[in-house]
């Protein structure tokens, strides 16, 4: 079980600073969209630059021009491209033609979409290495809907990874945890916490001990 | 009838050239989603700057995060930021108020939504100022499906003003003008010329000629 960082609504030296003193405790390190909005690829760049060893993911959440888009932020560095699961098929299809390309992956994000079991189906077809159970942040954290979504979604996966994003924190990880996705992405419930490495801890520490029942 | 430029896949320098050599011919100036990945906000604060005439429109497609999105798009310059139809009420309502708040505006890009005519209804009433038919660059470009729901766009509007995006260039701009939209967005149709003011000069031509039938 992985943990992502998501990096959203900070500034790229804060970012930085945020990711060198957690960088022993996270696997993946998502520029999150309001920092790819704010100080476009450059982020990207900065973080895969200054942190070779960690996987990166530019949470661009491609709609449409799935090629071009996404070829762009492989080339400033990152290893993970999101694209939206309501995109038209031929605009994943073309990411995921370019990640196969760069030799790496996007990640589908469910977000909004009704029928996840298909879904997922049809993008781990069209290549998708993760999709990704995302609750919007605008509809104020996890919930119900989010942990059977979760459930559906690691049932459902054949080739890709499972993700689950939105109002994860230590109060919420034993439940999400619980469902066995392989990566859990947690914005705020490190970020926003008085002693980051502490939470980043107890998070990672809730992950390790799912993973050995 | 607004003639709003796309800037894409352009690096920002070469972006304010083009803008400043066609400033005359255009109305709105479109920082294009997949610069605004690239630059990040500071394409949009350029432009506003060097061009504080014309109307900004930040394409950021919004699907999360409304009002957090939407404000720092504001913040840098943007006269209308876009928000996706196919976001979630809540990001949709968010983005408006900060809209409200700022005196400026949101347009909602109804690409993928399967419904128009009600999500029109919906949007105007969340305090949608211009919603867009948008044909996704990954179709390629115009079909007959478009021009239908362009139709059904301009039909559906009250308060909101109809914009349409995708593949419009002089081959086309007479049956999209017959529709009567507020707003024709041409990217390609001008950038991808040989001579580019020419080409916004054809197509602003026909605009006003359609405008004055």
């Amino acid at each position: 079980m992985q943990l992502q960082l998501a990096l959203d609504q900070l500034d790229l030296q804060k970012a930085m600073k945020i990711i060198g003193n957690l960088q022993d405790l996270i696997d993946i390190v998502e520029i999150g969209t309001p920092m790819i909005i704010s100080e476009g690829l450059s982020a990207v760049r900065a973080a895969k630059q200054r942190f070779p060893h960690l996987t990166v993911l530019a949470d661009v959440k491609i709609i449409d021009g799935g090629a071009y888009e996404s070829r762009i932020a492989f080339e400033a560095g990152a290893d993970i491209v999101s694209v939206l699961g309501l995109a038209y098929d031929v605009t994943i299809e073309a990411a995921a033609r370019e990640a196969k390309r760069a030799e790496r992956s996007i990640m589908v994000d469910l977000l909004g979409v009704h029928n996840v079991v298909d879904r997922i189906a049809q993008v781990e077809r069209m290549g998708a290495a993760y999709v990704c159970i995302h609750t919007a942040s605008d509809l104020h954290g996890l919930d119900s809907s989010t942990l059977r979504r979760l459930k559906e979604t690691v049932g459902a996966v054949t080739t890709a990874k499972a993700a689950v994003a939105g109002g994860i924190d230590a109060s919420t990880i034993d439940e999400i945890v619980a469902a066995r996705p392989a990566v859990v992405v947690v914005g705020g419930g490190i970020i926003n916490q008085p002693d980051r490495r502490r939470a980043a801890r107890y998070l990672k520490t809730s992950m390790q001990r799912a993973g050995e029942v």
